[in-house]
């Protein structure tokens, strides 16, 4: 990998240029961790080489049933090349379970199981402290037309089912989750950023201890191991899925 | 009038048991004024007799042109017969042009035209400062639902639209207004609360200035003056278009 120029640099990840092609960017995952707007600052040695693994790891497993990400290649541990794109200033949350902002916003209460799940969007604005936006307000805005609304929501609603499956077998429950989408150079809508635990709120389906980055927020400790733990059990499963696919597989062939 | 036991007093109006009927309500109008949710209190004398006679004005010129509301009939100087409803609790609020709380929130100058209008929802919930909410919020809430959202929508569209054109007669631009519904003993839907300078953003069309209640929250002084100077405009407005209504009558009659 050789890195040239660095692009940008966020809370989580440094973008470089890729060398190899004008259509791709490098991106790298820090070990530094922020909440509340960057108020709370933290880091946790390994962070970025978790958290590039769990990415990358759901990524692939989401490209196999159909869902298009700008993910191409990992490049060493705490890297991947991804398709440049055009990303929608909006952040695309989707709650299984009320926590977090929602639930204190509507005075209900934390732990609330949805019938259905919940699409929400946050205008993506360090400054105005990511706001809060109703689909007519990003249609004022024009951040994204009516149809890209309803493919956006639409997109995050099957990533949330193929998710909530995944983290199942993983015995964790997908209480909610925050994801971005660009639009590539043919305007097509595709997932971007990442899926890691510093965007997820991840419950142990037994004790429902908090595996995410709700332990740095709240000061729980036990961040690192956590992270370490959902990395370590997705690995397991997605190695079963793939010895019951290839089992299959042979047994069609055979 | 008979007035017998208080229901409900609410920060400008006071609701009151109807002795003539069992489906009606009497709402009578205070001369007090808060904003910031209460958190600034004041008052001027006539009050709530100007705004009765806003309020009672508009429903009446609304209602002539297909818009239902809980009007029945003005009751002495404060007071109006209203038919009893289930009110949504959400506000329904209608901009033509960015200012307050959505300015705001999405870092637009305040003043700037829509291209079209925008409707937005808050949940009604003093103790959670009435929050903005999505239309999936509110479905998740089990507020309203899809349809009834769409009903909401479009009459707050239409209300618009007819206070748009009698406001620009009246030399103002209705720049935003929020509005309540409530569903009557059929579940129809229709229009209720109040519409006045309490809930309505209102600037003289010449000089821009204020004629609502901004003139309070941001201590512009004269705000007596300006409740007042809407009414003398709606009323003058209203006979003149009342005067149309009859000369053409007349003429298709003779």
């Amino acid at each position: 990998m050789v890195i040239t120029d660095l692009i940008y640099e966020g809370k989580a990840k440094r973008i470089y240029k890729d060398e190899q092609g004008a259509d791709t960017v490098l991106l790298e995952f820090k070990d530094s961790l922020t909440a509340f707007n960057a108020l709370k600052k933290g880091s946790f040695e390994n962070k970025g080489s978790v958290n590039r693994d769990i990415a990358s790891m759901l990524f692939k497993y989401l490209a196999a049933r159909g869902v298009e990400s700008h993910f191409v290649e990992d490049l060493g541990p705490i890297s991947m090349r991804v398709k440049k794109v055009k990303i929608f200033p909006l952040e695309v949350v989707v709650r299984n379970v009320l926590a977090g902002s929602t639930a204190k916003k509507l005075g209900l209460s934390e732990g609330q199981e949805l019938l259905e799940p919940l699409v929400e969007f946050y205008y993506k604005n360090d400054a105005l402290e990511d706001p809060f936006v109703s689909d007519d307000q990003i249609l004022m805005m024009k951040v994204a037309s009516k149809s890209q609304i309803e493919e956006l929501k639409n997109k995050a609603l099957k990533i949330n089912s193929l998710l909530l499956k995944l983290f199942f077998d993983a015995q964790i429950r997908l209480i909610d989750f925050k994801i971005e989408f660009g639009a590539d150079e043919n305007g097509k809508i595709i997932l971007a950023d990442e899926i890691t635990p510093d965007c997820c709120r991840l419950w142990d389906q037994k004790t429902q201890e908090k595996l995410d980055k709700d332990r740095f927020r709240r000061d729980l400790g036990q961040v690192k191991e956590s992270y370490e733990e959902v990395l370590k059990r997705l690995t397991q499963v997605i190695a079963q899925h793939s010895s019951q696919y290839n089992s299959q597989t042979s047994g069609r062939i055979g």
